[in-house]
């Protein structure tokens, strides 16, 4: 970390600040330049509050050289991690690639059973469904609640598919016992309750980065949970808002090879959500098999033109087969 | 709402349409057009889902005409809500203007006393002091929680001032029972359980606006408490995230008059954490007071330089009576 | 188009509204709600300017329901534009994959030749080399200018390859005689003087996405190039400006499959300039090929670490050979 | 400036680094850390080109610890500048204060003068009108040119208001002889060859901002002009795109506050145009007054209702008579 201070800084705020700063367990250097003197910070310097600092009145700024988030980080874990769900075969990471779909709301037994076996012959090896929805309307369907995630629980009895399903609340974290994967949403990336409770948990993480969250911030709440003792988190890159109105979000996938590069997680991309409209899940598939995603999440919904839910974004299990098949293709290409 | 569908829709698709629209309460006015036709929606569209109708593949495009708020709707309620403090004068909106002042974080009782005595001397007629802490990082201060609020509570009985502070999580809800107003932060301004719960309370709330959020979703997330039967919210402009690095978010002043259109909540304006610089405060304070907000929120610490937390944006209580003073006077000049 | 009234709307103000758009040339639909008054328009409402009606006092809200695009538009040319480049086999389109490769800037004629030999080697159809170079800052290179494009004319005798350059101003327009496309920038997309200029000429554009537009105004800058009657427009994504930093900007792919789906014309990606770093442009060219691209542009350098100013983005030739061989690869997995 | 090295980095790597760096003119001072190097820079950073250096393979980022602009930086230049209108009491900065009002675009001469008077007579001291109009479509009104230009020189002699009207290209400067001020428009805030063009005019340039570019960017695109010469220049804030679309842009009026810190030129707001509805002019012209702007900058017409092109944002000369003076009651109440 540097911190460039003010010109005509005094000499004892100098001081104070430097007493500070080697409290918090670093160690610095200063230089002297013509114009501004620098401090410099050895150590580990991820405790030490960016903020707090800036905001002194003599400081002129702050810059973070080493970023600020340590058991995320791939420098100091130099090999991909893999998250593997228990008791099955699906796996995120390090060369495994993990096919999530489903219907967007769990609607009843028959209708996810039903997309479940479909999925699951197309090759998807995790079942998702949401539970609880998070609206942004009081009036708007909020999901089918312990009552969905009973229906999930159920299918995955009968057709062997483990099981994905958001959290929106730590106190309904007891309904989740059965779930393989929990699911923290774009709105709750930055629930700090949220993460750091999950982090005491042991079930792998799906988090998703919200819609106006950077990379450095989703790996700081990955970090929030693996501080907490739990490191299978798997980071999903869903979109971000921009001002294109065409598709729902902007799907960031420069993102996938930038969080490849910064952390040993895996990375799951999820086409339906960040474009809305399921004639561009395809492409945006595709794209991001392309580009090294760990996996794909994708809604598939056995009656879309009906399901006044999941239709505008939901292929049919039948476009989802021709979009898993593709992906292999892609996978294959970029593997050889 | 207005619902424009694409050349080549099947008679049957439509009349699904149709009726399934009539269920949802609505009438429907069919116009057919040269190029496409348009369903107008008359009724109480308040419900309907325009996710799910935009999702369906022979609709073109759907355009909601009223406002799907309606608690929080100045066309159901021309008058200006007044939102007031129990057992004290603080209020907010239709002609009262409040003055939150406090620290950022609360360190000690001896603190937050200097503080409150400071900053109601100079005409602040709530205390803030936030216990329970958002940090990007979990490596960052968190506050200090319970015993935050214990210290609030306590001087709060010694110098009359009432209390607000921010909530984090609803299992915290007990610990808010002294607390007069319960602040819910910007990243928590869609977690929509935590505005479910606090629809049950009878204290006022105050509402940020999400870093990243415009000013419907704002009053979606105000509709979600009313909706529960809690009608006293005070909005508050915090800032959203733009591509300027100068200043820590972008102060949107004009959200101040485009809710007072809307709505008939009072608004008030937070310059500290929007522009993150304390010399940036009083500027816009004083704009904002000028636009007609109905309340300012300001950091105040009595040691800003030394207080390594509050420094960046924290105004002396020396500097907060000068504000306080400059905003009576922009008041005045808006009220001759 | 339909105009929402406001309610309350005087007679005679309605009328005179009516009128006026009679006037535009389009005719007028009044269906009286219970609420709102709404007038549907039927016909060209391409010219009628939306802002202006916006701003009438009693007018409520302004959607548009068909494109305000109309020769760039898929569905009055249903069929894909392939645009062509004169005496080579380079084409855009239809099918039709073109690879632009070479230098940001044009440093010297060896420089040039060496790269242009390379590239084409491994595939490239067009080469690039910037003579008038954007720079935000006035002290920063600005390109070799008629030198530059000197240079480029004379490595185009010798290989064979046609080259592209952008323009930066209509008074150089005379220079561009040998040029084969004219790019515009991103900073100058709205620059509708010069596309107006473009429009007059016969020699294929490629039109850069700003970097805070959205697809629709580049489709209406599109438009203005073809209004004058040049229709051989390529467009080009190459990232928007989001809050992400770690990527220069955030290519946004969505946007190849909205372009398509919306218009006839071929759609290039710039993965070099959109991440602004070169080790994440063999994954994004990947992911542009996979999602459908028309074709690629990448900025290639024979000696990188020692080109200061074309460092960061470019690739070495080996690296483009790579690139070139893996993106066939993947653009025969999505036509298999 | 500050130049963070990566691990590993080859001995000659470096010393080829720093080799270039001091040819470019500056000294370099190295500090060895424990797991980084970082290279400091003292003297003219100006002319170093960050993105030239952080492209390199080496290089784990850079920052700029002074400002890149030079001539518009306050630190060079602590006294405001007052740009003043050659012949007239016309002035902004520096105490001066300067409201410049009149229709979007020019219609007719009996449309001007109509205006002109009225706003003369509420306080105007500069009149503004639209000759060439940007138009995102080319099928909207471009604005009368040439005849544009004429009429408000008409309008000058007759009221003896000075007079500003936008540019939008180099070829069109013969044009504005007769012009007082001339206003580069946000689209073409980066047309870097046309500030250059400006900067070698004896004319003061009012320069707005772009639609999202930072305040940086605004400064150097002022430095372009300084660069060749021109110091006269007046910054306007006119809003930047967000996510909010109840107002056209959002007004940023920190950047004020920034402005006046980091720079000595005078800036102006436009109300009009960032809120683009006439309703919300008042409250945003208050608060920029209350934040200490140099001028305003409003749209008049003498029939919003009827004329289809300024309606929506633009006050009737009675309103802005009642602008203007509550304007002026701000600034009392700011400077007593």
């Amino acid at each position: 970390m540097i911190i460039a201070l003010k010109k005509g800084i005094r000499a004892e705020e100098q001081a104070h600040l430097l007493q500070w700063l080697e409290n918090q367990g670093v160690r610095t250097h200063i230089s002297e330049g013509e114009f501004q003197t620098i401090i410099g910070l050895v150590g580990d310097t991820t405790r030490i509050d960016m903020d707090l600092i800036r905001g002194l009145e003599f400081v002129d700024n702050v810059t973070r050289i080493s970023e600020p988030f340590k058991k995320a980080n791939r420098k100091f874990h130099p090999e991909d991690t893999v998250v593997r769900v228990k008791n099955c075969t699906a796996a995120f990471g390090g060369g495994n690639f993990g096919l999530i779909a489903g219907p967007c709301s769990v609607e009843s037994e028959a209708q996810v059973e039903t997309i479940a076996r479909a999925v699951k012959a197309s090759g998807a090896s995790v079942l998702r469904g949401g539970a609880f929805k998070p609206r942004t309307s009081p009036y708007d369907f909020q999901g089918l609640h312990e009552e969905g995630i009973r229906i999930l629980s159920e299918v995955k009895k009968l057709t062997g598919l483990p099981i994905i399903t958001e959290i929106m609340d730590i106190s309904h974290l007891p309904l989740f016992e059965d779930v393989d994967i929990i699911q923290v949403g774009a709105r709750n990336m930055q629930n700090f309750e949220l993460l750091k409770e999950l982090g005491r948990t042991d079930k792998p993480i799906l988090l998703k980065r919200g819609l106006a969250n950077n990379i450095k911030e989703l790996l700081m709440s990955a970090e929030y949970i693996m501080a907490g003792g739990n490191e299978q988190v798997i980071l999903c890159e869903r979109g971000v808002r921009t001002f294109e109105t065409y598709t729902r979000n902007t799907l960031d996938l420069s993102a996938v090879a930038v969080l490849h590069e910064l952390s040993h997680l895996p990375v799951v991309v999820d086409p339906s959500h960040a474009t809305g409209a399921a004639r561009y899940v395809k492409p945006m598939a595709l794209a991001a098999a392309a580009c090294g995603a760990d996996g794909l999440m994708i809604e598939v919904h056995n009656d879309p033109p009906h399901a006044l839910c999941d239709g505008p974004q939901s292929l049919t299990p039948e476009q989802f087969a021709d979009v898993a098949k593709a992906v292999g293709k892609i996978r294959e290409a970029i593997t050889q």
